[in-house]
């Protein structure tokens, strides 16, 4: 199946901006079933790449030590926005290994939620690295090194155990040999992986199957994120409002430069989108209708939903001048 | 001649996103001299058209009975940077027709410009219409209105005499009928013109020459545009760093989408550029590498512009991680 995915910014009834999306689904094997533009484009796999960075941990028994659970493990996976409870988890975890927001190497940033960023303003207080939307996932891998013994400075490098431990796992579920991920650096300081858009597929897919299976470490990754929307994402962010509406059935996970990657357990399916330029704007219209496409989502989409379809363009004057929306 | 104006944004040494360009050269006649991806692309003119909306306030005397000079010309061309000195012209502006900031159609936003946004935050005030990057423009727009006789109100609707002056020069200049034009509205406002891409290309190459040639009106634009390239951009925009560089010999004008026109009298050239996703982070590089590609600008490119050709990428730990370049 080849779908048409792109996306356009329209100015009445002018098609002003074109995103080209490159896309695949893939089953657990690999066997690639559907797409849109170059399946085996190559390009980073960073904020999708969580539920497998945290892995390991839970794997190596260290995660029940913490005597962590479901809130902790969906933190660990997530782009959270910021918010009180986001922040208020992430530092309750470093307490648990007793570390605080100095011990993140993530750099601080505004919450990428509205309402994060509103209730920050409103105490006067400037943003932290608790509130970088990865401080769940440092904060897990902090944990790992202190659990493991292993040194906390510098838990961000290639050549320390935490992210050794990472990247097997990334390459692993990818089907790639290590020596064949690409590895740069994230926005948040820790190792990133290029790979294949068909290898982020099958990983899902992959993740999303041993969960059905009832996998123990796959089952648990999955329910968390699944369960807890909004700890993985959070007030009106796309995969909170897509996993509530799809009500444990699909696992989305949003990733920096236009890239997503999903799960469809019960289809056995894996889903990986690539804005060729990057653009958030395109991403969701795009995922969204893939998703519409494989007969994953209600027809009609819920309000909620399909306001990430078809989003308006206002202009200064506060008049909508235009959409983002899909080409097709 | 054809380019490769692609521009990519690396993360190591991996193509993490890509822009794909599309531009033209034409001259004077429109024969298209070299470009990259669709001459005929039809995309959105927006602020490129603002030489060819404010002239006929020029030819109809109206201009010098106001007894405005380059300053005013260049501001009414300009999408200006809302710096204290962008915001007193514009209000100055007004002033000489009796009208003033509420008067404006556009709205209020943030000046585009980190001097601009950096001296309001200091002063406490919040943005008004006048710091719209747009302003010159519409006080331009408002004192034809005045000047003439014509209502103020509804100055941005297409029906208005302004509006329908505005769109004879586009028309004239780009050498198309007036109802193949297609028309919107700007973020702005006022009324956009949909056009090809070969189109916005001859009206700068018409534009140029005919100043080069020392035809009043156009001669007047582009001496006012040229020598006043603070007042046209802003501190650090890439129009203003660009005509400071070429020192009168390229016309520049950004335009929103990732649309650029640009006009290189002595050569009898006009470019016109689009970003076909519309990211503003790949204009710049595109537009120079064709710049370099024309031998139009020094080599090596001085420093200031230089900064335009390859942008860093910084992530939140404040580590260059990647860069912004041309793909070749």
């Amino acid at each position: 199946m080849r779908f048409d995915l792109d996306v356009v910014a329209t100015r009445g009834d002018i098609e002003e901006s074109r995103h080209r999306v490159h896309a695949v689904v893939t089953d657990t094997r690999g066997t690639v079933l559907g797409g849109a533009g170059d399946p085996d484009l190559v390009t980073v796999w960073r904020s999708c790449a969580k539920p497998f960075q945290v892995m390991s941990l839970v794997e190596s028994g260290c995660f029940d030590r913490l005597r962590w659970g479901d809130d902790e493990l969906a933190l660990a996976c997530a782009s959270h926005g910021g918010e009180p409870e986001h922040v208020a988890l992430a530092r309750a975890m470093l307490a648990t290994v007793g570390l605080e927001e100095g011990d993140l190497v993530c750099g601080a940033h505004e919450p990428i939620t509205r309402r994060g960023a509103k209730l920050l303003q409103q105490s006067g207080e400037p943003p932290t690295r608790l509130h970088n939307n990865c401080s769940g996932k440092h904060a897990a891998m902090l944990a790992f090194a202190r659990t493991e013994g292993w040194p906390t400075l510098g838990y961000e490098t290639v050549c320390h155990p935490v992210q050794q431990r990472a990247l097997e796992q990334v390459a692993r579920w990818a089907d790639l040999e290590q020596g064949d991920v690409r590895l740069t650096v994230d926005g948040c300081g820790v190792v990133a992986y290029g790979l294949p858009l068909r290898n982020m597929a099958l990983a899902f897919a992959r993740l999303g199957d041993a969960a059905r299976q009832g996998d123990d470490v796959p089952q648990r990754i999955v329910h968390a994120m699944t369960t807890r929307p909004f700890l993985v994402a959070g007030t009106d962010r796309f995969d909170t409002v897509l996993m509530e509406t799809a009500e444990g059935r699909i696992l989305s996970k949003v990733g920096a430069e236009g890239v997503h990657s999903i799960a469809v357990p019960e289809r056995g399916i894996g889903l990986a989108v690539k804005v060729e330029d990057g653009a958030s704007r395109a991403q969701h219209p795009a995922v969204l209708r893939l998703l519409q496409q494989l007969d994953v989502l209600p027809d009609p989409l819920p309000a909620p939903l399909g306001s990430f379809l078809h989003t308006p363009i206002i202009n200064t004057r506060g008049e909508p001048v235009g959409e983002i929306r899909p080409a097709r």
